[in-house]
């Protein structure tokens, strides 16, 4: 199959388009390319620390061209999005994470409260905590990458759950681990979810990559997308692929991230995660 | 059954003998009886905040009798034990959870440092963490109950991981919630170690109840005990009475702690957690 095949490109970012603070080859061309021809391009990301329009910025740094952040789908928009159009959700957001999240909910409409601030960014002692005022107007508990997370936050998740009927738990994306500059891999967003699903003995939703979510935002806000001829540009097989396949569209596996091509001599088990094609780097998109 | 038909009687605490700073109405004097008729009496707890030695101190605190700490069996207790006698463990462990842990770890001739101390109790951006230098020496990361848990903690855990070939981790125990005053129930130790495990892509090795290690641990320490005259006495169908069931003693589940009257009305699914015994509370082990 060939470039021409497809009007709708969807990448994901971190291993496709950059690495950490490094540019990949090829990239920006490619993209650049892609959007003078004409096709469709979003970028799909479950990185939650940002805003779409902060996002924005981000991309732009790398050199990838973008038009505006409608070419966006992230999880902290994902996150605001499910609540407001899939929950009609009309209370206020309790938010363990950093402050795209309490952006994007505040984009949408919805209050919100960082668990953060509400602690005063400090550790509490246990009767402290139980002495805590909950605040009885959150609804729920979006968890998502928090480099400054703590067992008072996650206390605070739990008591609010314990306290306020109805109260449930989302999560911007459950990615355990985030690859990062000398090839190390530190604690994703995920690690934060484990945490407060064992604290609150309750399962989070989860909206980002691989759930379907952002797929289905995608086509809700752009119904004439013709699926058949779409394709998901990405680095992992249990993210990427996964999501790809099951929103229906055509999948590319490129090498510059998680997934080696020694990987690829193993067998793939789960058919959900299996690419339709392989090349090492977006920058022979065009070959 | 009658109390003269066991010689030895292994007690949790937390919600069998106290719950939190509150006494539990007669748990002293049954106690204190059947020492003076000479069973044997041991306490096992998962708590893993305090050595043994210093448990001996918060279990007189409740009024409780004891002659030493060679009756207490605790999840920090269990966690040097297993390094110790399992492992031959001879490299550093490093500790994300409070000085309990550590101070059995010294009393087994075993090095540690914790992780608090290691990040000088402070939060680390991406950028630091990538650079700490991960320390050669250590070969294990034991985690327990950690008020002062933050994701730099799991970090650190996660870098030894990944740059000490055969490091491995530890969990004193994993009860992902525990008791407190009015009802409440706050993070326990195993929703650290769901954020670790996550951040490792490991499972932890688990030494507190209901795992069978600290059974095996009485049973090497006192061989001459006899298991069909051996009975746990928990409030915890999941940790207790599983713990017992497994160890092969007859188990007496009390409702003062976790399980009330209402949820024993339900079935009981896992023959494992299925109490030999129930009475209201060790008040009432002698009518």
């Amino acid at each position: 199959k060939r470039v021409e095949d497809y009007d709708t490109f969807i990448f994901d970012c971190d291993g496709v388009l950059w690495r950490g603070a490094d540019k990949i080859p090829g990239a920006s061309d490619t993209v650049k390319k892609l959007m003078d021809m004409g096709k469709n391009v979003y970028f799909v990301t479950n990185n939650s620390t940002k805003s779409r329009k902060q996002y924005v910025s981000k991309i732009q740094k790398h050199a990838i061209p973008i038009k505006d952040s409608t070419q966006i789908l992230s999880s902290a928009f994902a996150a605001a999005s499910y609540l407001k159009h899939v929950r009609k959700f009309e209370k206020k957001a309790l938010v363990i994470g950093h402050e795209g999240i309490e952006l994007e909910l505040k984009e949408h409409g919805i209050e919100s409260v960082s668990a953060g601030a509400m602690l005063q960014n400090k550790q509490w002692t246990i009767p402290e905590l139980l002495k805590f005022k909950v605040d009885p107007d959150v609804g729920v508990v979006v968890v998502g990458m928090d480099l400054e997370f703590t067992y008072s936050k996650s206390a605070l998740a739990a008591l609010h759950m314990q306290k306020n009927k109805g109260c449930f738990l989302l999560s911007t994306n459950q990615d355990y681990t985030f690859p990062s500059e000398g090839g190390m891999f530190l604690p994703g967003a995920g690690a934060a979810v484990a945490h407060v699903e064992a604290a609150c003995e309750m399962k989070a939703v989860n909206v980002g990559k691989p759930e379907s979510f952002m797929f289905n935002a995608l086509k809700t806000m752009n119904p004439g997308i013709d699926l058949k001829r779409a394709i998901m540009v990405g680095d992992r097989l249990n993210t990427d692929m996964r999501f790809g396949n099951q929103g229906g569209a055509s999948t590319l596996l490129v090498l510059t991230g998680v997934t080696s091509e020694e990987r690829l001599k193993e067998p793939i088990e789960n058919e959900k995660e299996r690419p339709s094609f392989v090349i090492k780097s977006v920058a022979d998109l065009f070959k």
